[in-house]
């Protein structure tokens, strides 16, 4: 099975798009956590348990983890292992360096951390994001469009043929897509934008974060951005479900939040 | 002292422009050392000893580390100590997130790791940069033009002004340098652009890769990429130093190759 093939099954077999972006400030964990051996990672099991039903893919954010080093990396390993083989496992990485070196990232996230995706930046081109298609089965979410101010900076930016950067790298990445493992981040704080996006690119997985404390627009989003029969796309949302609520009943919360953003996306998918 | 400051100054006292890539494959260390409780560690070790009196900088490429999860990144982290304070620590780590999330990057490389500077990819924009230009002495080397072949895909694509992205990029990078803590990657691959490239950034440090295994021109290089009264760059080498011999003398060779980099850009820089 392809990685489009694996986020189709996955989606309909949860009869869900949510991905829920695991990006743990340790200062936030609840109080009711605070005397655990390891509270981050007590944190995710809990938050996992309680949202999986709803989700179907967990996205854990490197810099969440390195942040406090090897620790940190325990625990990114553990909350991986934690999340059992019905979900997709995407490392939010943003990585990419040229060939040789692509490839040892490629190995640290597939091979060592069995991650299913990992998400890298186009920057570097071509031969920066190979290493990471050679399996099929592994999937890599390519930066396109992102849901930061900063995209307006590069990515919005007019080529000499008179198509935007990003619409230049999306084209580009279609191009790479022979093993049907490619797969795009497109931010929801573009709405207007994703018709024309998924008509460059009908055929690829989108990642789409900025839902929820970014304030991108999810009926928009699902309305341009979803491949409808096949419901080809993910919805990423990290501090509005994982952060529901800071007391004894958060991961409760947190499980109410992803089953409302299920929800929202199936009654806007209708 | 700012960040250029501190590049001016370590390659003067050094009186060495010249950065080691400490980009280890475990495959390849020394039979000598196989025997070794860390043979990574130890390997790493022996080669900053033999290398350090003719070295500005090192450059441990996260990959090569993340590749063995945890225990590479112990490796990563005893690495760093060892290294003691009279040398450039950058992290070559080409990260890059949404601004609350570089954030915790920056705090990683920065605060945990104790790192000098740290590689970025600039693909998101400004708010993805500018919380690793919090502080003057923690340096930023952003990605310009990188010495792959994919650098062809994007950077050196014409944007609607005439201009070539990567140009594009390093004017932005002009303008988000208050704190003289920003720096460029620029490939040696490149040498006929270098000439351009300092005309655009005249007061920005470069970290050159692509000399020795890549094949990049030092010559033209030094020439046109190196302020010479300042000698505001850092040239790069890995693989040429740190594996010009498997045998029992591993370390000594690489510590000839340092010092002949070194010479050879001292002889260019006359």
């Amino acid at each position: 099975m392809n990685f489009k093939e694996h986020v189709i099954s996955t989606i309909k077999n949860k009869n869900s798009a949510v991905c829920v972006g695991l990006d743990v400030e340790p200062g936030k964990i609840p109080a009711v956590l605070k005397n655990e051996k390891n509270p981050v990672l007590k944190f995710n099991q809990e938050i996992i348990a309680a949202t999986k039903e709803y989700t179907a893919a967990y996205k854990p954010n490197l810099a969440f983890y390195e942040q406090t080093g090897i620790k940190g990396l325990e625990c990114f390993e553990k909350t991986l292992e934690f999340m059992g083989g019905d979900v997709i496992k995407i490392a939010d990485a943003k990585r990419g360096d040229i060939g040789n070196t692509s490839k040892k990232y490629a190995h640290a996230f597939f091979e060592h951390f069995s991650c299913d995706a990992v998400t890298v930046s186009p920057y570097m081109g071509e031969d920066s994001i190979t290493p990471f298609l050679e399996k099929e089965d592994k999937g890599v979410f390519i930066l396109a469009l992102t849901s930061n101010k900063g995209s307006f900076d590069f990515q919005m930016q007019k080529m000499a043929d008179g198509r935007y950067l990003y619409e230049f790298v999306i084209e580009k990445i279609n191009s790479w897509n022979a093993k049907k493992n490619c797969g795009l981040v497109v931010g929801a704080t573009h709405p207007e934008l994703f018709e024309g996006i998924r008509k460059l690119a009908p055929d690829l997985p989108y990642l789409i974060p900025g839902i929820g404390a970014q304030g991108g627009d999810l009926e928009n989003t699902v309305k341009y951005g979803f491949v409808k029969n096949d419901v080809l796309s993910l919805v990423n949302s990290s501090r509005a479900i994982i952060f529901a609520s800071d007391g004894p009943d958060f991961a409760e919360r947190a499980g109410e939040e992803a089953r409302k953003l299920r929800d929202q996306i199936n009654k806007c998918l209708k």
